[in-house]
């Protein structure tokens, strides 16, 4: 039997593209990783090597610098559209391509000085296609603990199981999120900041029984609050703090109250989820390879 | 409308279990990195906070590191299919157990004395259903270059494009590589030493007109070689090596004939492609949530 | 000739320490990253394998989380400067002890709920000796950036320069920055919010001729205005924005007036400097062992 | 008072320089990191942004890349001194120069192609002054281990220790070493590979009462094969393996005879020590700048 080219891709990814708009005295900074890949007829790329139909990746490089000029960047989303469909018109044999973009936030200092943010990482994944068009807006690295009202107990016990029920732990997580749009347009700014503030503040007021329930509840607050979104997917690490045990200590009346922890590297529990609104439309190859969602 | 729960999994990411065999002077070590997930009917943990079905990811982790010593560490894909097949034995509620692991190489220096041998990790991705099993082998971080017998020339061109053509590149990757097996049983040390002559050797031996040429010759090499691998997928960085450009040093006879390169950390190009044996069976959720390909 | 034993020092590094206040329902919580090390007369546990003097790095460990509990957080600086003199007493060979702390900032979002900040690290080593004690404050990963006011120009050439003189680019970098103060009590973290806002201010209000000139402007003012510290050492990588060459783009018009950067990972030009105030206070072994400054 | 001008240096630090020797048909490849930097009376750049005196990190950048070409890379030590000397001649300010490479291996897989080797990485730190130079030679990320034959007991003990003796552990460690010849040339070659052996036997066959006696054993076995050694330096991180403890399974006659474990991450010990051969000449400033070590 022979063999045959199964699903392909490929693309330029990890363009650090910085924008300075200078227009006044006044600059502003956007400050992106972008990575974009095509999908389609490359067959004969792959089976003997003949490049005709191959937009080098050099150039798809080159393209997402020049539309950080000839576009600029009012939000990812948006660059991301318009970059995805200048691919996919440059490459006749492409079927989609797919621009996912990770933005830097900076806080001003100056009017041409800044200092970079930290903390969680706002993303994209944008998938242009022939027939249709998907948006994915995300983050990352959102760190969020909580130091109480998080129990986790009445679980699954076997000849293995030695954790201790608890009512009291902290819970921390390093979010991952993805909401999928049905729009294409749209101000993405703002809807961003609306499922953060959202996400965020359910996080803080739920009581958790585990953090699978606290998703959950993060999920649906975000469904509720914004009607063109389809669905949210989360990755989250359960980060453990670990109580130390100073019961070995000689120190007379050193007790451990859940005051002070040991925060572990790994293993760590890994919780992947999805919340989706009922009925919601086909989500098509929105979420073609885009990585760390079951 | 409501909002309903979607496709998740739960589990104990990066359990770094070390298996000393000591049964004699002469000891063994097995150095891994072991992940686990279950899937199945956990809707009650996520929308009313009950774990009664829920197997605790620190259980898992227990189960791992015990197995290690009950069932030992004859290959990681032996290790890893006894592990998933307990864990949805202990777990009701599970439709799948999916184990990944990650081997790190030591060589040996005495009896009991060991150096890390650094290279490749060898991987496995084992998927345990109440109906199917699912077994792929594969390897990751294998840096290999040829430092000539590499083109790119003859591909699309638009006004973006600045790229030379070239006749002469280095041409590297850092591979990922993982293939399916047909069987759930068989000699997985033998086959993978097997397959990974195969990938280096064809690389070493293949004239490349790109990237994607050269996946597909290895791909199609491991299909040939190996009657019970099913298909192969990679996912393929290309490590840019940029030949320095010595014309503006006032170094009289300063050449650089494919001598002197500076090699970029970012962007980079990336590739991902599978090659498929004609017929073969179909996967299953055999690469449900395995990263890093399309 | 015989060999000799010479420095060494040994203790129990990246103690992942976290401390919550919950005296009221308003929790508090200090996330710190603590490493400890011991110098002294431990030759014999070097030359003929003898413990005894040894305070294991595990006790070492056990400290550093019930001085959490027993001294508290007030300041990294207070809480190092405690355990330092803790392990000094308990370990009579040791001559001195070195306390290292990076504190990673949080930001409330509720009674007992904290999202992590990210930016800038707050960081101190602490020298306890028998008869000096030594406090140096510092930040790293504080990123800042310039996006014009900053030239280079005028710099010494030879037959290897190719680098053009410029008149206006990006400037930034991901300072590391350590001072020393001459007291051993004070309020830590009024002085550190002082040297931070300093550091920031003179970035973002000084025009640059060079990343040196820069950072001395940045140390001179933070000694001027806080007059108990005697020194104050920077280590800054030159973060290089390359703009991007739009030249060979076949679009009408598209220029680059200093508006589009790839922002490069490596190399990068990396300076270390110093600002003392005349006439400070010898630093004894205050910088033993501190890496990353010359 | 016045502020003035410390210690300071300069320099471009990661280049990634990659040489093909490609005189016949069978190619060599070396492959570096290489960090530049410069010594000396550069306080007009500081204070009043002069730039005359300074040959930019972008030369000093084209240098190494041109001098990979120019003088080849016969061993990183002797690369690093012509390097070294180079700009030093090229920067009258300058009083010292301080090169340091670190070279990763590859092995052969054909005439032109080669497999990355993993394991340790190869490092030197080469000095040129006006009237002293030294060299260090050096490797890191040596991961090794012993599974039995290490014990710890007899330590000292308070109030805060919890550590129970024991008389037969797992000893690991990543170990960073770096020696001092005192000497200018040599077969640099020739004498890591030594070191290296030296280092790795001695390791495999001492009985361990510490990780400082070990690195004693090490460290001594070095300068008494190697004449021209005046010292070794070592930084070796203490890579914990916690047995797993299985008595609270429910698993009859599941025991753990030093069988599994657990590698943590964080926190580690961390030993430095040097060991001197008597009499040995005066560092001078062989080591200043140089991370790691006390």
């Amino acid at each position: 039997m022979a063999n045959v080219l199964g699903a392909n891709q490929y693309g330029k990814a990890e363009n650090r593209v910085v924008r300075i708009v200078r227009d006044t005295a006044r600059h502003e900074i956007h400050d992106l990783n972008v990575s974009t890949s095509l999908r389609g007829e490359f067959a004969a790329a792959h089976t003997i090597g003949d490049q005709a139909q191959v937009l080098p990746t050099d150039t798809q490089k080159n393209t997402a610098f020049a539309y950080a000029k000839l576009r600029g960047v009012s939000s990812i989303e948006d660059y991301a559209l318009a970059l995805g469909q200048r691919l996919l018109e440059a490459c006749p044999a492409a079927d989609e391509a797919q621009v996912r973009v990770e933005q830097y936030a900076w806080d001003r200092l100056g009017q041409h000085s800044f200092v970079r943010r930290g903390g969680e990482v706002r993303t994209c994944v944008v998938t242009v296609g022939r027939d249709a068009t998907h948006v994915l807006s995300g983050l990352q690295d959102l760190v969020v603990l909580n130091s109480t009202d998080s129990e986790f107990k009445g679980f699954l016990k076997d000849e293995f199981t030695t954790l201790a029920e608890t009512d009291d732990r902290i819970l921390a997580t390093s979010l991952v999120a993805r909401w999928r749009h049905t729009v294409t347009d749209g101000d993405w700014n703002e809807s961003y900041d609306e499922v953060r503030d959202c996400l965020l503040s359910t996080f803080a007021t739920s009581y958790s029984r585990a953090l699978q329930e606290t998703l959950h509840y993060m999920g649906g607050a975000v469904l509720d609050r914004l009607q063109d979104v389809a669905e949210i997917r989360f990755s989250a690490p359960n980060r453990h703090h670990f109580l130390v045990d100073f019961s070995g200590f000689g120190i007379d009346g050193l007790t451990n109250d859940g005051e002070v922890f040991i925060a572990a590297d790994r293993p760590y529990g890994l919780i992947e989820a999805q919340v989706t609104r009922e009925g919601a439309p086909d989500p098509g190859n929105a979420w073609l390879a885009v990585p760390g969602f079951c």
